[in-house]
């Protein structure tokens, strides 16, 4: 065991704050990572307060992030994928049962034993709960390390830990490739990337927004065309086309205007999580054979897959590189909206907290 | 053009009643058939007495009926299918465009160029709207023609042609086969033969009621298990379980119990369409994957298939044959669903009235 700093969160109303924690030292099959950047999630501010009490109370201290890139220190005598030096991500999870179904297909993002790169109960005992990536170092089953290829912009590419594979895998479930009419709803973190990725696939690409001010970033960031989605004539137009639908407002918001949206047998799936229920119209459903649903994560082939697609076409989130003294400030203007789109903390800041 | 006897609605608040209707002379793609049968689907109500005004106002005289069964008269000169004497049926569609992409792959049900048994304008002018199978005889292009197999009793036939297709064509879509673990929401009309079809496929199949005392016809339809939906211990043995749940609940329920039931990459298909939006948690949909669809009737093509099918495993409904001079108390019994589970008219019953 050693120590390494660390910001973390005291308690569900504390600011996050300078702190040392305790870390293994790597087992045979661990690989030890130096971490410079982590992006920030909207998780990991409802993990720091306290806000999904329900589903995942926290234990403090508790520290935040889980999409962290780093440089490999030091690899266990089992480890075969990776040596020192080389640069690699850790996501959401570090770790799965390995036997249950969804491990056997590689879909660990549905493993009832999975472990979270902070929150769940930590299988070393090196502390209570897992610690995540606002830290110096992490250590890591290499089995949950994922490769970073080398011509991506680190600070661009934590993100795609978590908001990269969140928008990437319900795409390549539902089928989306050239030829199809995909929509992503809402302009933020996740959606930023869901127009990325409809982009490299090759689908005409519309984004839905509620700020028609968004239009230009939305075109530059890849999107053939914009619907303000206030406007009931731009909707109407619409009508029965997409094949797929990503759905990231975590807000209350109209989901049937988009079931209706949808052409024979069309998706739409959830990735952002409103508090509340949103009423569903059986008839739009019915009238097209479509389909809601929603996604998680991915499995770890699939991130490494997202991975890989990333340095192929040169996809980075757009992100705002911050000192880990600013993660405070970050959190207040995450709750605002107020990012273009996802802050990125460079962690040798912390070196010098 | 030639008159012949049906029963029809002079009103939305008018009961059915004897009446003398047009059908065309079969033109040389015709097939004009002797109405044996004709089951009665709670659609046929809501046609009637107009309640679905703002989706297909109803045009009066309404002659209700989209479940026939009976046998050919007279074939048009270009027929190649069908030949005087032939047990044949017909479905919900009368029509569509032919050239549509929906068309193209055999989904007619997708058409927007469709035409209904009952209410659609009239192609051929003979009347204002279409007339169902209410009635003596009805002449239909052989397109829209099914055979049925000379092994199934007629008035429990009679029913597949909406009840039937609408619950094996979902299944058939969402992969129900030997292996899956399917639900069937909800032992009326459409429930009972999901029950049916989801048994005849080989699914390990579990019916959801809120009546305990449906246990024993349940078991006798085919299911393998009764689980009460209002007993939430029940319920929660279930949890994240079944590959497939058909939802034939028209009236308002909580869904979200339900798609807590799927395993991952689970579905649950509405056919039922209750009036008021489901208030559906983004959070069931997320974690496991889950989707939420619906489901009209089916095409041609897999009605032939369903019926083929009902053939082979001897699958009809289970109907209470009643003349037509009982419609209206029929329609009454099915407001309070008090049948079991589908009210077959013996045509037989016009000539006499």
């Amino acid at each position: 065991m050693y120590k390494t700093k660390a910001y973390s969160a005291a308690s569900k109303s504390s600011p996050l704050a300078s702190d040392t924690i305790p870390r293994r030292d790597p087992t045979d099959r661990d690989v030890q990572i130096e971490i410079l950047f982590c992006g920030i999630c909207h998780s990991d501010l409802h993990y720091a307060r306290d806000e999904w009490h329900d589903v995942m109370p926290a234990v403090y201290p508790a520290v935040p992030g889980h999409e962290i890139v780093g440089k490999v220190t030091k690899v266990g005598s089992a480890v075969t994928q990776y040596k020192a030096g080389d640069l690699v991500g850790v996501g959401c999870l570090v770790d799965s049962d390995h036997t249950c179904p969804n491990c056997q297909a590689g879909l660990e993002q549905f493993c009832p034993g999975q472990v979270l790169t902070y929150g769940s109960p930590d299988k070393h005992k090196t502390a209570p709960v897992t610690y995540g990536g606002y830290s110096d170092s992490i250590v890591v089953d290499e089995r949950f390390v994922l490769r970073i290829p080398s011509n991506l912009d680190l600070a661009g590419a934590a993100p795609l830990l978590c908001a990269g594979i969140t928008t990437y895998s319900p795409m390549r479930h539902w089928g989306v490739t050239k030829g199809k009419k995909v929509g992503v709803v809402g302009l933020g973190g996740l959606g930023h990337m869901g127009v990325k990725f409809a982009h490299a696939f090759g689908a005409q690409t519309v984004v839905f927004t509620t700020s028609p001010n968004k239009r230009e970033d939305a075109l530059r960031l890849g999107a053939d065309e914009v619907v303000v989605s206030k406007n009931a004539d731009e909707m109407q137009k619409h009508t029965g086309s997409f094949d797929f639908i990503l759905d990231c407002v975590a807000a209350d918001h109209d989901i049937n205007a988009y079931i209706n949206l949808l052409t024979r047998d069309g998706n739409i799936t959830l990735v952002g999580a409103p508090e509340k229920p949103l009423p569903v119209a059986a008839f739009g459903l019915i009238m097209g054979r479509r389909s809601l649903s929603g996604s998680p994560i991915g499995g770890l082939a699939e991130t490494q897959e997202m991975l890989d697609f990333c340095g192929q076409h040169h996809i980075t989130s757009d992100v705002e590189v911050i000192p880990i003294q600013k993660v405070n400030e970050a959190y207040e203007r995450i709750v605002k909206s107020d990012v273009k789109y996802r802050f990125s903390i460079d962690m040798a800041s912390l070196k010098s907290d």
